[in-house]
């Protein structure tokens, strides 16, 4: 892929998620993840860069659609695959990035399959722990006026009491929930969730590091720091 | 102070902060971190227990205010002092702990005298540094939409644009805002104000840990981790 075609793409991106300097900030950190983890790897780094940098293009649409029946993965690929059409992006590349973008999102019955369909995934997931994800952990509590510390005495009856009784997404009183609440039930998991080795490691030292945080936190809250 | 009371002054707090859930946390917080420095000292923990308890009870208020005319230092001693006027807290005691909360305030002109005074001062600025002050950090820049990292070529420069060439609290384009920013600014900065050298030693351990927690976010937007 050219620099020229590259930079097309951004200038797409940035459009498309002109509302969200977060959500951009987001793309550009799984784009260097996901070219850290494809380093040594037999990767068609065209359909990677292209895919990682379109791979949100339609969350602005999803956040904005009530009625929740806005997949940003599916419509993303169909966005994606219609604007690199207009471009001279090869023709059968377009297709792989389409089934790559189809297939980032967590909760999807399809799975990824090749590798750059898995790298993507690995690096969207790999920016919600470590350093990033505390930062962006607390900025959604903020958002959201959450608690910054509450553990419940018994997380599986406040999952089924709060959350009717499985992890959606879905918080039904933001002010009982916490950062310590999404570590436990979704964070501190996540590298089983992931597919390449690579970033199986990454996620396992990122989430040692946010568990350490979490300690250290309460630590302070009770005064002993 | 008995339980009884100190039970009396709590609920009178919460009644107060009831909105807001995160100001009665950082009062508790503080009130452990108050204890631990004052421990071995010779400090009269009735006045310090009280004054800690109370000292954010006018910061509803004073956000409520559009006009800026409200100080929750000022306005929350004089509370104070009525509230305990109403309970069998020691007449000559009650003056001292609108003092203390009179001269909390960062931007204030009055300094902190006595040690009860500086206990205060000094644990309530603590608890913007270290894993904590992380995570409010972060918590404000999620409410306010500023960005995750972002470091001006020049800070000065940007201060002055963007700032009115001080820093007063209000920022003109929360978009161009960050942690980072605000840890550059003032966090760093946090022992140089306080006044008990036990609370200076805990400030510079914890804004160690806050410094290496941005050069590690840093390392992992880059994709180096």
């Amino acid at each position: 892929m050219t620099n020229e075609l590259e930079n097309k793409i951004i200038k797409y991106v940035e459009e498309q998620l002109s509302c969200s300097a977060h959500d951009l900030e987001h793309v550009f950190r799984v784009y260097n993840l996901a070219l850290k983890i494809s380093e040594n790897d037999n990767v068609d780094l065209d359909v990677l860069r292209a895919a990682v940098l379109l791979h949100d293009i339609a969350r602005i649409k999803e956040d904005a659609d009530n009625t929740g029946n806005t997949n940003h993965a599916d419509l993303g690929a169909v966005m994606a695959g219609k604007f690199l059409g207009t471009t001279e992006f090869p023709i059968d590349k377009i297709r792989s990035v389409e089934k790559c973008i189809r297939v980032h999102r967590f909760r999807t019955n399809m799975k990824p399959e090749s590798i750059e369909e898995k790298i993507l995934f690995d690096a969207d997931k790999l920016d919600s722990v470590g350093a990033i994800g505390i930062a962006r952990t607390f900025g959604w509590v903020g958002k959201h006026g959450c608690r910054i510390f509450y553990r419940p005495d018994d997380l599986e009856a406040y999952i089924m009491a709060n959350m009717s009784g499985k992890w959606n997404g879905k918080i039904q009183d933001k002010h009982l929930h916490s950062a310590q609440i999404e570590f436990d039930i979704k964070l501190k998991h996540m590298s089983d969730l992931l597919y390449t080795e690579k970033a199986k490691k990454i996620a396992e030292e990122r989430i040692a590091y946010f568990q350490s945080f979490m300690e250290r936190l309460e630590e302070e809250i009770q005064g002993n720091f």
